[in-house]
């Protein structure tokens, strides 16, 4: 097998000095001839010689790399995010390192302490399990610049967030709209800050309009589509005619449960989900959804991000919070129309 | 804000040479007390003292790290992929750099030549439309270990694949056993070497079974959900009792497409994936297909590739090729049902 081509393997190649390649390959090497240049310029394509970045970061102190830890790239919520940033790290000729750590805390360290040593120049990290301990242990002592997404909550640290509360509110409005009074939710056994958000903006928008929402109310289950298959038995027992999932997964798994039982998405019972990922157009009956901005939450990031690492601490906090909208498909209904 | 800790704020932390923290580190310490040793190893932790691996990488021409490049890391096939070579890596203790290049061939080019200036030291290539151009300018001139999975055939390299044209052979088998006769299939625009092997087993099995299968039974579209979506009634034109799609997202996008047309599957359609993600229970009706072992191809991918990465030139072609079985849900049903 042919070994990487090096600087020498150039220089030889060209018939000049390795500082002669070195300068004209940097931009410097206007006081070689034209013709040298141009030797040089054109072998480098030929031998499809690639500069050894190791060495321009050690010098550098950077590794031209950004680190995304999300917890389920399986997730299409994620991939989508994954997307956005990934766009705006190609018009910055960044690297993005995605990890999924599948929700566990352990192997979120793991990457977490891989990257640090890698000298990545920021990270993204929308891992709902990271703590402020870890935070604290590894990022804060190497002087990382951290953007926290979809989060617990953290005392510090930029951030970018949708308007959760809003989203909870939205979702309620529309189901008290079609005159629905018996309501449950769908709930992550561990809820994250933001999920809870969701679950304020509906709980108080529903107790405002004077229709009771309490713990009996409410499933818990794990927040992929297993868990909201696995939940289903638990939540018909609380006779709703109409379920808000805190994400679209739970609905989509909530649907093979509700298909296995012979109850009719909306005609017996109304969904409504969290997210509005792809898939949502494509099952049967379409899933009614809170909208998040999901690739633009990727990208503005990775903007933040930027901004932090070209700044070093000189800046505020940075906190960003995108709007959220209600979209109508074929899963919501009115309780009347049954 | 902090700065990242160096092994000289260790050395200082410890009152030793950095010498000396520097051999302990490395396991070269006995020389030292065991008084020394300790201390070093205690601050090294309280500080959170990180070795920088870009001057491990250049010294040992090694980064740990292998790049994964995937056409569509949204395709739930690809991120469970991944997972299957993110295990392995975890083992070897090497992290692999996961890319999805959008099946635009520009983006895999960049990627591809990012991923060799960063020196990994092995490449998995899942991307379709890589070409033996790309290969020979960017991988071999730099003797990169790769390894193509799901691809165009070029001449060389380890490889993993399944045996695509039994997949084709079992739904055609499938379909006929049900008493199908007239029977369409959905291909990608462009389809790989591991498609056509798909479309091969099928019409070769259904014409040995006395059942026409031309150009007539075929319709071209997009490799997504969405192009699943819009071939709908063009499939439907042929007026097949029975659709084979070439990967279950082509048949999830089929179901939204007869799901707005009121065409009823089972009952008035039979359609049959291939992949096995986990989406195919999901979906209503639950799909059948033509199961992969996802996880496996990614675990032997990434074993094939160390393999390749220990013994560098000395070792023959490696080619596995892993089983494919039918899987059979609610997708599918009888002609005489109807």
């Amino acid at each position: 097998m042919a070994k990487k081509v090096t600087i020498k393997d150039l220089a030889k190649a060209a018939g000049v000095s390795v500082t002669t390649v070195s300068q004209i390959l940097n931009g410097k090497g206007a006081r070689f001839s034209q013709a040298t240049q141009d030797r040089v310029l054109a072998l480098k394509k030929e031998l499809n010689y690639v500069p050894d970045f190791n060495a321009r970061n050690l010098i550098l102190h950077s590794s031209k790399t950004i680190g995304v830890l999300v917890p389920n790239i399986g997730n299409p919520f994620f991939s989508s995010f994954a997307r956005g940033i990934q766009a705006v790290c190609r018009e910055k000729e960044y690297m993005p390192l995605i990890f999924s750590a599948n929700h566990e805390v352990e192997l979120e360290r793991y990457y977490l302490s891989r990257l640090v040593e890698r000298s990545v120049d920021g990270l993204i990290i929308a891992s709902a399990s990271i703590t402020t301990t870890t935070i604290d242990e590894i990022l804060k002592p190497n002087a990382i610049p951290y953007l926290l997404f979809d989060q617990n909550q953290t005392d510090a640290g930029d951030r970018v967030q949708v308007d959760d509360y809003q989203g909870g509110k939205l979702a309620a409005e529309h189901l008290l709209a079609l005159g629905h009074r018996k309501i449950s939710m769908y709930l992550p056994t561990n809820p994250t800050d933001n999920v809870l958000h969701r679950l304020a903006g509906f709980k108080e928008t529903l107790q405002a309009a004077g229709v009771a929402f309490g713990e009996d109310n409410v499933v818990h289950t794990a927040l992929t589509k297993r868990g909201g298959y696995e939940g289903t038995a638990a939540i018909l027992a609380q006779q709703p005619t109409a379920i808000f999932c805190a994400n679209d997964e739970l609905a989509i798994g909530l649907y093979r449960g509700l298909a296995e039982r012979g109850v009719r998405v909306p005609q017996d019972l109304s969904v409504i989900g969290f997210d509005d990922i792809d898939l949502d157009e494509y099952v049967t009956p379409a899933l009614t959804t809170i909208h998040q901005p999901i690739n633009q939450l990727g990208e503005e990031a990775a903007h933040l991000l930027f901004k932090r690492m070209a700044t070093k601490g000189e800046l505020a906090t940075q906190v960003t919070r995108m709007p959220v909208e209600l979209v109508v498909r074929q899963s919501t209904a009115a309780v009347e129309a049954r």
